[in-house]
């Protein structure tokens, strides 16, 4: 089993390139292509599984990769998925979970929605007190499996990334534990069905110590309710996800032990696994397991550089694209049969095929001398790069090909590319 | 005919609210709906064929509103298309245009699309002398209807919005005219299938002074190619889309007419009607017709105002949950049967419902008071919204409605919202 903070390498990745090539799995009609290493992912998940308390639910965030193949390689190890939509809760069951590894969170659940969810018998995060009183009054008529939980904002502070930090006051996320204090042990007594806690600190650019800080607050928490409203009341823990990863040297992410190692000693009846805990990790399962290959298309001048023009741009980087200072990603040139480049470096922006200016997936960067027909490979995509796909200038989503080497190295096309018959049904071409 | 500045207005927003609600064409289970009014779209096209020279194709970007309803009721009156990708041709030929009415602008074109785009006989324009080598290589074993232009980089600097810029040294786009002067002689020389000029500045964030100098630059490469090769060389002068429009106040963008007296003073020979004239607007085609109505799920206390969860976010906004400061809506609050509230205003941010504390649509705005049922109206979303849709979070596509106040004010479902099974198929579920 590989270390929790390994990430494919660049031998592996020219391995799955090269094989990809040679075997015709990649087509000289795939523009790119993104892979995920299953054999890395099963480690991740076993990982989790191994040094959290037995009976956690690492319920994985669908949202950073919810391609089916890859959530239904998580369920069949025995991962929950955690749902940011109603339509992720689709994705979950068409990937086999079980409603009751299901977690259900978003902060904008209608009363449809909820209807649903508490008939279906997922994990339910409540974003607010006025959710709260939808499903009382949805439970006043019907009875339902579902577990429920509240989100509590800890108001720790935010991290350094503004949009991924969701513990300060402008967060929009969960009922605030320093003005709603009260109001939560008066949900608990007003609501028998309310049975948990839910907290979430947001996940790249947020170090341990905000973590253990939310968490304490989370223990204060579980230790009053329990105090107050008997040993079994609290049925789940929800610690939420948002462990950073590494994408560039300077990040210097935590290791999952010393996560649990801090955690275990700063609240420690949080993790002797009297209560039950559940994880939404999202980014540090996937994140490392995946990579991306373009082909480049033209090589030109650039300012006073090159400009390398590959495949995929803010359709799949937006914001490396768009906020570029907070998300880098590391690239890689590897020749048209997949061997990685070394030799000499030059300067080269790597351009996106999008046409707006912007469509620059990294900019000025040092990279062995790149011709058209090469490959540039883009590191640590697993996670929030295909999840977030967008439809500007209508390109349709490459093919995603899994690799293991568990299996001798095996490849397996997890996602079949869009043609653009697909993307005329998109926009209503076939139908209207 | 409305003006060419006009906008949809309150009054006609609340009108087909009202409507659509009061007829069930938007249901309650439509968490948001986008409207597009047909009337002022075709008045748009008109104002652009009355006040253009009468040859001038007027190839609206497709980038700017994929929709195939809205792109063949464009194509009915006569327009053509820019295609940005292979697939935007596709969903071209699917709105029933003919190959020669769409342009087909890339900057990654493949050999394979280039050899389907001559095939088909679409107008090329070409972005570099690698294009031009490849085409010529394909033009010497096969024949073309395609009319094929150069994209020029005129060199006249950035607007203020350096991701809609296109015109500097830091461009991807087009040849410089500064350094490679000679060799686009040279490649008129080579290639006598060469018979178009391209240019773009770029759209929101540039001044009428950049357009002129820059159609300025292309002027004077025009009188030159006609003196040396003869006065039928230059097919068409495509003079690129771009012309900014108002999204808030303090924006004042030029009239059309402003515009045409400007270019055609400084430009006379390519507003003669000699030349053939290609535009490609988008932004100015579509932005003022569209609006986006969404239910307000739930109001919460946010930093020291408070915060509407609306159902449209950073899958539909994306530069105005990104880039704040450089891309801003108007908003209007309307109660559940669609009438616009009035009266006190107080502070809102409007959150949208994706799952990362950054997806806030508009920051600490005042607005009448809002409560849950409500709409939230985003004004000036015909263009660069819906096209841009993200798959974070994998909340369906919304429904989009047309309304026409010159039929009745009728309204039609241009495009169904996509459902749960939808986005599983996506994503892999039905077939994997």
């Amino acid at each position: 089993m590989r270390a929790w903070g390994d990430r494919v390498d660049e031998a592996q990745i020219e391995g799955a390139l090269i094989k990809a090539l040679g075997s015709g799995v990649v087509a000289e009609s795939d523009r790119a292509v993104v892979f995920h290493d299953m054999c890395l992912l099963r480690d991740r998940l076993q990982h989790l599984q191994s040094e959290f308390p037995p009976r956690t639910l690492h319920a994985v965030a669908i949202k950073a990769n919810p391609i089916v193949a890859i959530l239904r390689a998580l369920v069949e190890q025995g991962a929950g998925l955690e749902a940011a939509s109603l339509e992720e809760t689709a994705l979950a069951l068409a990937a086999g979970c079980p409603p009751e590894r299901i977690v259900f969170d978003s902060p904008a659940k209608t009363v449809a929605e909820l209807h649903e969810a508490l008939r279906l018998g997922f994990v339910l995060n409540v974003d607010n007190f006025a959710e709260l009183a939808r499903i009382d009054e949805i439970l006043a008529t019907s009875s339902t499996a579902s577990l429920i939980g509240l989100r509590v904002n800890p108001m720790v502070g935010a991290g350094s990334i503004g949009i991924t930090s969701v513990a300060d006051g402008g967060s929009k996320f969960g009922v605030r534990i320093d003005i709603e204090r009260d109001a939560i042990f008066e949900a608990f007594a007003r609501y028998d069905w309310l049975r948990g806690l839910h907290m979430h600190v947001g996940s790249q650019g947020c170090d341990l110590d905000l973590f253990v800080r939310a968490a304490s607050v989370i223990e204060d928490l579980y230790t009053e309710i329990t105090r107050r409203f008997g040993a079994e009341r609290v049925a789940f823990v929800d610690i939420g996800g948002g462990l950073p990863v590494e994408y560039t040297a300077a990040d210097k992410p935590p290791s999952l032990t010393e996560f649990l190692a801090a955690m275990s000693a700063a609240v420690p009846s949080l993790f002797d696994g009297k209560v039950r805990l559940i994880t939404e990790f999202g980014r540090a399962v996937h994140s490392g397991c995946g990579f991306a290959a373009s082909r480049v298309e033209y090589v030109k001048g650039f300012a006073d550089h090159e400009l390398a023009v590959i495949h995929l741009g803010a359709d799949m980087f937006m914001r490396p694209v768009y906020l570029p200072e907070q998300w880098k990603h590391r690239f890689l040139v590897c020749d048209c049969h997949g061997r990685i480049k070394r030799g000499a470096r030059k300067r080269y922006t790597i351009g996106g095929p999008l046409c707006f200016a912007g469509d620059l997936v990294a900019r000025d960067l040092e990279l062995p001398a790149i011709e058209p027909g090469d490959f540039v490979v883009v590191r640590d995509v697993g996670a929030y790069t295909v999840s977030m796909w967008s439809r500007h200038c209508s390109r349709g989503l490459p093919k995603v090909v899994g690799f293991d080497a568990d299996r001798d190295n095996a490849l397996q096309v997890l996602l079949r590319p869009e043609t653009p018959a697909d993307v005329v049904q998109f926009w209503g071409g076939a139908e209207l």
